[in-house]
């Protein structure tokens, strides 16, 4: 199962907006086929360790998931693993997906294979965090990337801010984009550094065949635009990745603009965040990363839409008269925001914090 | 002369203004002594080695740095150990002190003890970074300590700051205020904290014998007040500790006030700080801890005078009203100020940046 949830993660710049499953094929103490996820539409975890293996009569499955038992763009995998002969199935979840939720099981079950569950079933969850909680709670997770300086500055007051971390924590970034269904920014941010938002293959730091799957797909780039001021010419608005330009109702639209709109309802202030969640989970988003300036990510956070923070600390002051982290206007120790560290990496000469709310 | 190194490590909340020093005695592969520099006036560590073997003839002697050759307080421990018939002598480091400077050596080679120089020289400055920067460049190493929220806040903007961090980063504080010459805070700290700055036996974590050797002697608390404004009531100027009070020539001093005074010359803004670390060397104070308000320290770390920061970094937020960590107008990325991790762990819930400038 070890072994199975490795092969997951090949899986996680790649499969969505599907789970990524490992699998493993064993029989007579032999692992006899391997496989993850492929792209949307292509095969599954299950139906690629059942072609590597060729014949399978008689193998022991290890899935990182439940097998689906419905038809979606593939064949169901429990009905795959029982013509091939397999005896027995070992999962380390139920699918959270309401459209399996134990069937796939049962299925398998009830064709006399021996099916279990719950083998590593916590670091099952934590490869796919996104997709379970899309499940779950109808909304996918949402992580706020932030970098700043170890006083907690993001960019001088006058607006210089490029390059506060360095080459190895901007690779980082590239990561987390290429394993995002979606990358959310502020207008602020695309008129401060008309940033172009991609995954860049050459910027992963990956080998070639690794670079290409994981740039095979572009994240969808959201832009949280109240009055639409995303200038015609902007790099967010290019053809290097899908754009959904999210707006006010009253907001005037360019008559030349061509990208993708969503209108959002207004709230007390600004648009609401929650609605932009909500329309992101029915676009089947799992991974949302906010790259966004501290307005909008402090307005993320008030709103309890954030999920994580990752945090790129750069061993340097900016000083007092930069600018915040977050906007973030609290008035009492009362109010403060505890955060849980779930990780600290040193990345480059940088400081990587990974923070749940 | 790891264990050597050890044992010095032991001195060092005691051995002030000495350095403190680890010796080793050891005769056929068998250490048959060893010792640590005591209290200021007692025995330097190659006494109280020759003292622990009784019989030191024909030994050699590991020391953590060169022997004196000088009569201070106490005779010089060059002679001591020609006397006892050590005829070895492995020395980490060559001592910084003038006074000594290789003499120590030369004293021993001249007596025709083989006396070496320079085994794990690199870990014996650490040991004792305070007496060799008070040794070498006049003045002694100065640690500002910070305690920040993950944003890079002190205090909400109401003043509200105390217990940002947990217990276990208060007592390391309470170690690091131990380990400490002199503390240095501003009359700001004063007025908002009432603020003692003393060690406190029961709060250093250690057991008993160790703690009550920690907190034998108070480290001097040094008030930056320029106009006088310590209330006469203030708990830095009770008799827990000795209390330097340090202001500019204009103050009005009140006839009540009894502790010890400092007049510093006017600088650019406020008081000249260079003066006051001047005034500390000529006291003898090796390592200088800085407890101050985001001001004082701002304003040490702008002229040059500060060595290190130790950050205590707690996982919260506390929002863009609160104060900063330091008070330090900066303009541009240009004058940002780069600092190199040499230290970064876990203290209970919070982290500890240990960071050079």
């Amino acid at each position: 199962m070890a072994r199975a949830l490795q092969l997951a993660r090949r899986g996680r710049y790649s499969a969505m907006p599907n789970p990524h499953v490992g699998c493993v094929l064993a029989r007579d103490g032999r692992v006899i086929g391997e496989g993850f996820t492929q792209p949307a539409g292509g095969n599954h975890a299950e139906i690629e360790a059942l072609r590597a293996a060729g014949d399978a009569r008689g193998a022991t499955a290890y899935v990182t998931l439940e097998p689906c038992s419905h038809h979606g763009k593939t064949g169901p995998c429990a009905e795959a693993l029982i013509a091939a002969g397999v005896v027995r199935v070992v999962a380390a979840m139920e699918d959270p997906n309401p459209l399996v939720a134990g069937r796939g099981l049962a299925m398998l079950r009830a064709a006399g294979v021996d099916a279990r569950c719950g083998l590593l079933e916590a670091d099952a969850e934590r490869v796919i965090p996104g997709f379970c909680a899309r499940m779950r709670r109808g909304r996918g997770r949402v992580r706020a990337k932030l970098a700043m300086s170890l006083d907690g500055r993001t960019a001088m007051a006058s607006g210089e801010s490029q390059w506060i971390t360095g080459p190895a924590a901007r690779r980082d970034v590239q990561r987390l984009r290429a394993a995002s269904c979606a990358i959310v920014t502020g207008v602020g941010t695309v008129l401060a550094d008309d940033c172009s938002l991609t995954v860049r293959a050459a910027e992963l730091g990956m080998n070639e065949a690794e670079a290409a799957r994981a740039s095979a797909r572009q994240p969808l780039r959201v832009v949280v635009d109240p009055a639409l001021k995303t200038p015609p010419g902007a790099k967010v608005l290019d053809a290097g990745a899908p754009t959904l330009l999210c707006h006010g109702e009253s907001a005037v639209v360019p008559e030349a603009l061509k990208v993708e709109r969503l209108v959002l309802p207004a709230a007390e202030r600004g648009l609401a965040l929650d609605a932009l969640m909500d329309a992101l989970a029915a676009r089947q988003c799992n991974e949302i990363l906010v790259e966004s300036g501290p307005r909008l990510a402090g307005a993320l956070l008030r709103a309890g839409l954030l999920d994580e923070l990752v945090v790129y600390m750069a061993p340097v002051l900016m000083g007092s008269s930069a600018n915040p982290l977050l906007h973030l206007p609290l008035e009492t120790m009362g109010e403060k925001v505890p955060l849980a560290v779930k990780d600290l990496r040193q990345v480059g000469a940088d400081w990587r914090f990974t923070l749940a709310l």
